[in-house]
């Protein structure tokens, strides 16, 4: 029994059917859709990706191809742990079913902050297929001239972007004095900057100010994600930052039989060395299939996130692994950080652009993390340093590393080099 | 004293200028030219670059700057080892210069194969900035409409791509029968028949055969490089693969006082475990830079290569690290190949392209290498496989590896992970 049909879920059930092919395996997805890339919502707001690319599969491949009994409209409302049953609703009946081993995924759901200046107006997040349908049939209609967007983390710069891309007049209302919670300052800035080339920026700014301001077309909120694995705690299941599941690496809750994976847990965090919620695509399928895996009797383990994301905002690169300086040091870390500004490709070789690197250390040892900003270059490069913090390598091992070059692609030494090299020579306090 | 003028001689040079402000450093250049990238000499010959922006820097640099004793057209003859002095030739004059620390940086000499066919035609090679100066006259002036380009290797590939942009009806004869011996056969079938979109290529097939058939205007011979190390080693240095002077991790040769750095030794390989001549750029600066430091009196040491290299071939970035299978069998190493193709970003995102990759491990256990080709997504990708190479680790750890993700840059799962995923499930031989 899986409860949630996103990437989460639908990968759990069918790592489930691979390992028995026997199994039932029932899917409980609240909404009316399932198994559809949420990433992709920005970009099919953007008219960049027609709504049927979203899905990985149709209901019906998972149906007959895989023998899922995918429920759609069914919403889980509560786990019966001493019955093994799950109580769920569907045409507006209540139901309940029996388990024998149960996987909640059931995602992550929008955080729409309580503004007065919402009342009365066309409201719309993008975290969901149908929410995200309505707002893009607002827009394909040409009813959407004007637009306010709550938040100005990855989701709320994208859906800006991708306002502005459909000629959308937007407005971006941030409370906290920065874009991009997720990266340091002197990176958020360069994005800040670059954004305000694009659309009107308010940061330190009350939302319901704008609103009674603007009166804007809509509204959109990307003011986050909170985990929805609700009924699972209410049975019990031990909860940790921001209220997510706790899991084992194998995905097991405290309660006997239950499992938990994608935006509804927290996953073990390598870099911080404990769990942390980080709601993200990658780590929602892995951990996906490791809850089906290992409910259906196989074995798997999740080794945990390091924390790698990235985002295009406008004509930007932005990404991230590791902690940023301002995260270690909230840890306790004893954290520094190095900037270094070089360029994607060969000084020389057309198309080069500058590429912003920063790296965080333990002062010249351990690698912390590293955030990249640039033109091109970035998104991949990350990744890199996302594999040096899996094997919890140092600042001289990234030095050392040997990457890849040619004039197309990366100058001799890589701005990854330059960066260490850099932070090899940073100070060490006293 | 520094022997040559190229990225590994002039990181030495400045490098053991960092280490001691007033020691008297002199680099003896054979040719006219120093500092200038020769992995940029493909696309000078394609006018995407200018010859200026070839240098690092220019002569006047290092010499006031740097105060470094930089003397062009200054050939190194012979080490007199027992008098601590070097022979080189100058305007004709042979002198004598003595020494304290010498760091032998000659690099590599093009290989220029004995062709009956090359006597009195128009022969250039893509080594120096010399001579590939001297070919692009000849295209500037409009005196080449044909040519045929001898070696279908990563630098015969690239100036038969400048060549075509330059509206040169180009030949490339291959002695062997694929192209790109560093790649294993599968994917260098990919590149073969991109390159044959373009130009026309002849493998498996005698440059002399080709030559007396089609009497092109010039011939461009890149069949390879060898070392250029040969008076260190008449003065007794120790040499290994392919006659390249073999150096600790200091790039001391056996030498005393004796270093080495560059295109002319062998650094040490992390996977194969040994020497290995791989004469790269990257490299270059690296071990020139440690050589110099060390030479000056300061520490540094070089970790070594794992074989990581790109190249342009037309619309194509094709890359590798590490082993290919035939490398990993030729070291009699237990060695499987697991290849997939994936795509370059989310499968619904414009651009998305597919993207081939290899990797060779043992059997499901110890990473070995990677090959990547595709349209993009390459180049920067198999750094990731060399992070993992450099930590030595294997199979599962890659699957595992936290890699960034966003509809633009990547598939929710890398194609890099969907490679090691495969490569998990691969047979292990009884």
């Amino acid at each position: 029994m899986v409860v949630g049909g996103g990437a989460a879920g639908m990968s759990a059930a069918s790592a489930a059917r691979r390992v028995d092919p026997r199994l039932p395996i029932v899917v409980l997805e609240a909404t009316g859709n399932a198994a559809y890339g949420l990433c992709g919502l920005p970009y099919h707001l953007s008219d960049v990706v027609e709504r049927a690319d979203l899905y990985s599969y149709p209901p019906a491949f998972f149906r007959e191809r895989r023998g899922i009994d995918l429920r759609l409209g069914a919403a889980a409302t509560g786990i019966d742990l001493a019955a093994r049953e799950i109580t769920h609703t569907r045409d507006g009946q209540t139901e309940r079913l029996g388990f024998t081993a149960l996987i909640m995924a059931a995602g992550g759901a929008a955080v729409v902050v309580p503004l007065a200046g919402l009342a009365g107006r066309p409201v719309f997040t993008v975290r969901t297929i149908e929410d995200t349908g309505a707002l893009k049939a607002l827009l394909d209609a040409g009813r959407v001239r004007t637009a306010v967007v709550v938040g100005a983390g990855y989701i709320g710069l994208e859906t800006a972007e991708a306002l502005h891309a459909r000629g959308v007049a937007t407005t971006v209302v941030e409370r906290l004095p920065r874009v991009l919670p997720t990266i340091d300052e002197p990176l958020a800035a360069l994005v800040e900057e670059h954004v305000r080339a694009h659309v009107d920026l308010r940061l330190a700014t009350d939302a319901d100010a704008v609103l009674a301001d603007l009166d804007p077309d809509v509204v959109v909120v990307c003011t986050g994600v909170r985990p929805a694995g609700g009924i699972a705690a209410q049975a019990g299941a031990a909860t940790g930052p921001g209220g997510a599941l706790l899991v084992d690496d194998r995905m097991r809750t405290s309660l006997p039989g239950v499992f938990a994976a994608g935006d509804c847990i927290a996953p073990w965090h390598r870099v911080l060395g404990r769990p942390a919620y980080v709601p993200l695509g990658p780590a929602a399928n892995k951990t996906g299939r490791v809850a089906g895996t290992v409910a259906a009797g196989g074995d798997a383990v999740f080794a945990g996130v390091v924390g790698t994301a990235v985002v295009k905002v406008f004509d930007l690169e932005v990404a991230r692994t590791g902690l940023t300086l301002a995260e270690a040091k909230e840890a306790g870390l004893p954290a520094s950080a190095t900037d270094v500004v070089h360029k994607s490709r060969a000084k020389y070789y057309p198309g080069s652009a500058p590429l912003h690197v920063r790296l965080v250390h333990e002062f010249g040892g351990r690698l912390l993390g590293a955030q990249l900003v640039g033109r091109e270059g970035a998104a991949k490069r990350v990744d890199v340093v996302a594999a040096a913090l899996y094997a919890g390598l140092g600042v001289d091992d990234l030095a050392a590393f040997d990457l890849s070059y040619a004039p197309p692609y990366s100058p001799v030494y890589d701005p990854l080099l330059i960066a260490a090299q850099a932070a090899q020579r940073a100070p060490v306090p006293a």
